[in-house]
């Protein structure tokens, strides 16, 4: 047991101490609590990830007494340690990777062209790297948000006021159940070989050099994410996917631009397919997959399969001890409030269901907090934006245009590159960097629309494709809901070049009582 | 003459049509009047880029009639084809090879340590690449805006409401300067050698690879922008700077944070100081420097001096024409509806004077439109949100933390990476395309800090270094001109990783009714 308590750990020595403990299995826990607190705990929660930590956080800040307990000895949760964090080096890696092949051995750039690169170097960098963010979430949870904390140990709960962990128990006024979701699982002959990972397990367990083909079961956002990183690296990467990929980009133009583009790096998309069985070598690695496909069952050679199905949550132990309600996949039920079935009982995050979204897991701590600390306070998740990364940078909020056409029956789109016959070879839309594909390889230089309903002139969708716009789109999309119009777009002061355009195509029809596309 | 009133032009033969007129000195114009309408203009635009572009566009969508005449075969003015967009290919380039040479050898980088890449062919690309652009304003012009337009041919203005160009005179109700800016030359001896650039010739004109020392004059934006490029090339780059750099930034903090980076990456800055003689060679070309430095002079051998000390207007034509009032440097005069000293005749964009940004110049061709068709409408450039880009994308808005603390009694600081001894060893702040700084390279990932007023709440500066937040600065200036507060940016649903990392940080201050600072 550290009682860390009366230290004041700069960032490099909580890195060290994280390191060490992950290490070591069996390691000391680290103990966080102020004995000169007689207050009883307001709220204890069972993980410190995005929810956990942001409700403690916010729960502390309100005046309130917070206690986070966890299995690993660094707060912040799955995100930084293999989950979201690990997805955006890899996209990093999978963008950088298109370009310099896209530019092999023009300009300054080598020649990548049929070279694969390693995907364990990139693994290994994150896993070295990874500390950095969890030494900081530990030092600003304890230096500057005042969170008291027992971490690198698991929690039991005993009842709705009661966790034991590390040897001691803990009393709390209200239980916060922040324990996340772990990757579902492929339920096939086969699929507890080696060489089957999903997220999480790529990141803990890699430690060899894939192969030259890579399976990926599913067609969502990791399944995408990671597919491209694997493209990019230069292998075979074949998608197997139930439905369609990309179901949740809901317009038709973008999502078609997105798939011709990873077509076009040479991903398989294999639809309405499923693995049926994967067979081992002598060793227990995975060497083939079997799928079946609409044309008839095929088997792939492959010693690297990476399955992202979806979800299940981490509510086993919740439920045993407390008997909370779930829905049938096992997903912890709550009101508006964050409030479970059972009585000074709250769920927040992954743990109680999709979306598994980094805002949604924060902002439900903050929720809870709030109804914990006497402040009744309803969240409603909707209207959000939204995003994913191919080889590119994909944002979108609201309707696509089909929908928007089957809603409002003066539907008004402004495009980028302008829909003609040559749209597509045209260095527009250009932003930073997208400017050398603008300049060289200008269908690749990324999509954008932006949808208007003509009557109210209210901005109604946005898509884009590209680099950049991520943050805009979560105050684009705050603004959307106040009832944002191309006459106020049109009066922003942009900043050229602007990923989007936005701005400046709505100031270019703004002038019109009528508005036109364009 | 080439008449295109009833062609309908596809993007990519524009593209070809551009290209042939801009290799050809003494090429036919191209006319594009609609003889059917009988109408006299309501507006001539002497130029058609940002501002006369969009002037025309607005004014012909309030159902006016705009003509644009324009030097040049194409519309959209210096912008695409020898201004800003070259050096955001430049910066791109800049923040591409900084990334390569930092992961030189690791991963599948390539080794770069030592190397020195080709300035001339990013400059040759970029010269290839433009007329994509080109042809797409073309295009949208003329098939999506309905702009009448004389392309490719010089103006002349014989008084307040007649325009000569190609051989024809035409009348107008009013007349909208819109004839741009050009860089401010050197006033020394040798400014005239070839070797010494400015933005515009250094894309017109660059026709050898410069050797392995750059020199530049200026410490503005421009300077910086190329600067960095220079330097990202491999070549040892000198700015001479006749105070300080990047003044314009108004937090120490951020900009202190640049400078190191630049620094670091071997640009060396010479402050207090200036060119004060150019040395050609037997050919006339630059081969030193003189420059005078508060040590003294020194002598600097280059062949390659690029200059960028500010702007000068090109205003003579129409203050020879016209007698309009300009400013003691030439910059045409306004008031708030665009209106110059002369009747009926408007100016607008860079011809106005600072700042030389597009959204003032698109805006200012809006509200001279608007004043023109007879709606009263005012323009106030101000709060307006600013960028430049070293290696780095970098954004703010609002005030500095120094005049913040100045105007306010209660400022509070939100500010990754933590201000703490090790804040720039760790690996945050870590945004889309800074990933794999931060995993490898954690100093280099970026710095952002948003500034508050703790008694209102609410948000009055925003400082961002890294990539991805632009888009943002947009939408984050108006919203702070609303009033944005901690509590709402709290409320928002953020797109993890979100660049700048601003509405988790509120969030996890926004419950205490005492904000502090992290």
């Amino acid at each position: 047991m550290t009682d860390v308590t009366y230290t004041s750990w700069s960032i490099a020595r909580w890195s060290e101490e994280i390191e060490t403990r992950l290490s070591m299995a069996g390691s000391e826990p680290f103990i966080n609590l102020n004995p000169d607190d007689a207050r009883e705990f307001d709220a204890i929660f069972i993980g410190g990830g995005a929810s956990g930590r942001f409700g403690a956080g916010y729960l502390s800040a309100m005046g309130g007494r917070p206690l986070i307990v966890d299995r690993w000895p660094f707060l912040g949760g799955s995100c930084p340690h293999n989950a979201c964090v690990p997805h955006h080096v890899f996209s990093d890696a999978a963008a950088q990777l298109m370009l310099e092949r896209t530019f092999s051995g023009r300009l300054w750039f080598q020649n990548l062209a049929d070279r694969i690169v390693s995907i364990k170097e990139v693994v290994d960098m994150f896993r070295r790297g990874r500390n950095g963010p969890h030494a900081v979430m530990n030092y600003q949870s304890k230096e500057q948000l005042n969170i008291e904390f027992v971490l690198n140990a698991p929690a039991e709960i005993l009842d709705a006021h009661t966790v034991a962990v590390a040897g001691r128990q803990f009393r709390t006024r209200n239980l916060v159940l922040a324990s996340g979701a772990r990757a579902r699982k492929l339920d096939v002959e086969g699929a507890d070989l080696s060489g089957i990972f999903d997220h999480a397990s790529l990141v803990e367990r890699l430690d060899y050099e894939p192969g030259s083909t890579v399976v990926v079961a599913g067609g969502g956002k990791t399944a995408i994410e990671y597919a491209c990183f694997f493209n990019a690296t230069g292998r075979r990467t074949v998608l197997v996917v139930r439905d369609q990929p990309l179901a949740m980009i809901k317009d038709r133009e973008t999502r078609t631009y997105l798939l011709d583009r990873m077509r076009e790096q040479g991903m398989e998309f294999w639809l309405h397919s499923e693995i049926t069985r994967l067979e081992g070598d002598a060793n227990g690695r995975v060497r083939s997959a079997t799928v079946r496909t609409p044309e008839g069952e095929t088997r792939i050679d492959t010693d690297f399969v990476f399955v992202a199905i979806g979800a299940r949550p981490n509510s086993e132990m919740a439920v045993a001890a407390l008997g909370v309600a779930t829905d049938e996949k096992g997903f912890i039920r709550v009101d508006s409030r964050m409030r479970t079935s059972v009585p000074d009982v709250y769920a927040v995050g992954d743990l109680v269901g999709s979306p598994l979204e980094m805002f949604k897991a924060r902002k439900g701590g903050m929720y809870a907090a709030r109804n914990i600390m006497g402040e009744e306070s309803h969240y409603h998740v909707k209207d959000y934006p939204d995003f994913l990364h191919t080889h590119y940078e994909v944002s979108w909020l609201g309707l696509g245009e089909e929908e928007a056409r089957e809603r409002y029956r003066n539907v008004v789109v402004l495009r980028m590159p302008p829909d003609t016959p040559d749209g597509h070879d045209v260095a527009l839309p250009a932003g930073d960097r997208m400017m050398l594909y603008a300049m060289m390889a200008p269908r690749l230089s990324g999509f954008q629309k932006l949808i208007i309903d003509g009557d109210t002139r209210r901005v109604i969708g946005a898509f884009h494709v590209g680099c950049g716009a991520k943050e805009g789109f979560q105050y684009l999309a705050h603004l959307v809901k106040q009832g944002l119009t191309v006459d106020e777009l049109g009066e922003m002061d942009e900043l050229f070049l602007s990923p989007t355009y936005f701005i400046q195509l709505c100031r270019l029809r703004a002038g019109s009582k009528v508005l036109k596309g364009m």
